[in-house]
């Protein structure tokens, strides 16, 4: 193994550059010469790539096809979408490339997102931040009138993951009902899940629909408008899964005809949606920019879960998030 | 008792009156002439007032001064700053009148809105809510980056009652480091729990610092620049007691110099604070209108909470929420 090479096209800086050669010494660190402008955008085709054994960041897919020494792939995103195709799941099977993904370093933050979202909405944040009501006003009244809590409310959650394992803890002291929906439960989820075939009866009563879907050919428009017309009247909508599962065209009208009372966006499409876009101005709906995994020391973080990857692939254990 | 008659000049809707009816019922129930235009606004005087037993709302200082029937006070708020006066406790004391309050209506809507605050705060949802970030972009890192999860951080909490208690069970999750001050701790915080002595201590390591402090002579401008000073640099300020308690001077001064990384204030002094107040202007400076008690069905939960009491007042049981 003393021949092992890394090739890492992720954007580090110095400090997370250094952790990562310290972390895989006395391996050889192999770079791109042109950086990743972000662990979201794939790389171009780099010289060094066909050296590799391990690759750590978003490679791309010619440079995994024609190489013959790549035995594993550490994706740098939770997200998969680019990856995630019949064609590239029988090339990693064919060659026995595993894949796995960054999926632990962003989901508590994915979740403390999103519960973010769903609190600022329950105590009507946006208003009540440009409000300089007066007491007794009637734009008072009516701020804190609105103001819900969350306990005991309803709530669906798309897409079973670590995401979705976090926000439930998050979510116990509200006492909420939660429902899961994923493709195939396996019975420890800890909260009442379905499948797809259960979701209609499940979005009829839920106050709150959470997306946390991939982007993969299944999933792709997802929330459509029959989807939507299955939500009861005056649920809100999160989104910080992909643009793609959302036909935004429904949403918007689902957000004018009143039969949601808000959308939250961390992710659309395009991203960033354009300034124009008619939900950019819809007073209900509220947009972040694909920042939900976020968080402070976000190299370090990710460099540390590939890191302890690399050392189980060194000992032959089980390689955390793996997805192929 | 056939005579008991109960003064109401809270400001209900036909609903909640008509609750309040049914529930006191076959006790009669006085309105005044003009209507409260809010839970916190003090009453005029009123012909009615002088034949009843109880009062609830907020009754004025010279009426009940004046009665020589009224036995029990129920005030609307959870606040009662004009109330708590030597002289007002004096002259209750001497009269045999109980005074209770509204606290517990109030006390779960206000931990669910600071506790909103601090998630907006640690997700950066001001910033991110009107960012239009491409990924990859300075912008984008920089909102990524400057999201601290509020996990294992650490907090104080200024004043303990029903607010500070409901907020501990909704911050469980996140395995916070709390610190709570009030002036006598009882041991039954369930946290660690100082006076003011202990403060600096606990104010030198706080990554939060929550104000539900009443507004009394003790407590009047409490956060003042040597407060402010025992803070540890880059910590974030929250305020839903009373404005009275803070020195906004010194507070602006705190954010401007960086001492504090951002201050989020559901209550000033004035309220609401002028357009052209310089905390209005500040970056990190983030203001909702006095609405954190706030919530769906208010004047029910208000009414439903003075029923409970007023059951409790005719079979000679201990009162809830008594302060006096």
């Amino acid at each position: 193994m003393t021949a092992l090479k890394v090739f890492s096209d992720s954007p580090l800086d110095a400090a997370t550059t250094r952790l990562l050669l310290d972390g895989t010494a006395p391996y050889e660190v192999l770079f791109p010469r042109t950086a990743a402008s972000s662990v979201l955008a794939q790389a171009d085709p780099d010289l060094a790539f066909p050296l590799a054994d391990i690759a750590f960041g978003q490679p791309d897919l010619e440079s995994i096809r024609r190489s013959d020494r790549l035995k594993w792939i550490h994706l740098s995103s939770a997200g998969f979408t680019r990856y995630d195709t019949p064609e590239f799941r029988a090339l990693v099977a064919e060659r026995g490339v595993v894949v796995t993904h960054s999926s632990s370093v962003y989901a508590a933050a994915c979740a403390e997102h999103v519960f973010a979202l769903m609190l600022a909405y329950s105590r009507r944040l946006p208003q009540a931040l440009r409000s300089q009501a007066a007491s007794g006003s009637a734009e008072w009244f009516q701020l804190r009138g609105d103001s819900v809590s969350l306990r005991e409310q309803s709530v669906v959650i798309l897409g079973f993951g670590g995401i979705a394992t976090a926000l439930v803890k998050l979510l116990a002291p509200f006492e909420m009902k939660i429902t899961a929906m994923r493709r195939q439960p396996r019975g420890d989820e800890g909260v009442p899940t379905v499948t797809a075939e259960g979701l209609p009866a499940a979005l009829a009563t839920a106050d709150h629909v959470i997306n946390i879907l991939p982007d993969n050919p299944a999933s792709r428009n997802f929330i459509d408008s029959a989807r939507l017309v299955q939500m009861k009247r005056g649920a809100v909508f999160y989104n910080i899964g992909r643009g793609a599962t959302v036909d935004q065209e429904a949403l918007l009208a689902a957000l004018r005809s009143g039969r949601l009372a808000a959308a939250w966006l961390d992710v659309t499409e395009p991203e960033p949606l354009p300034a124009g876009h008619p939900l950019r101005s819809e007073p209900d709906c509220f947009i972040t920019p694909h920042i939900a995994g976020g968080h402070a020391d976000e190299s370090g973080t990710l460099v540390r879960h590939f890191l302890a990857n690399f050392q189980r692939y060194l000992a032959g254990a089980p390689l955390l998030d793996r997805i192929m």
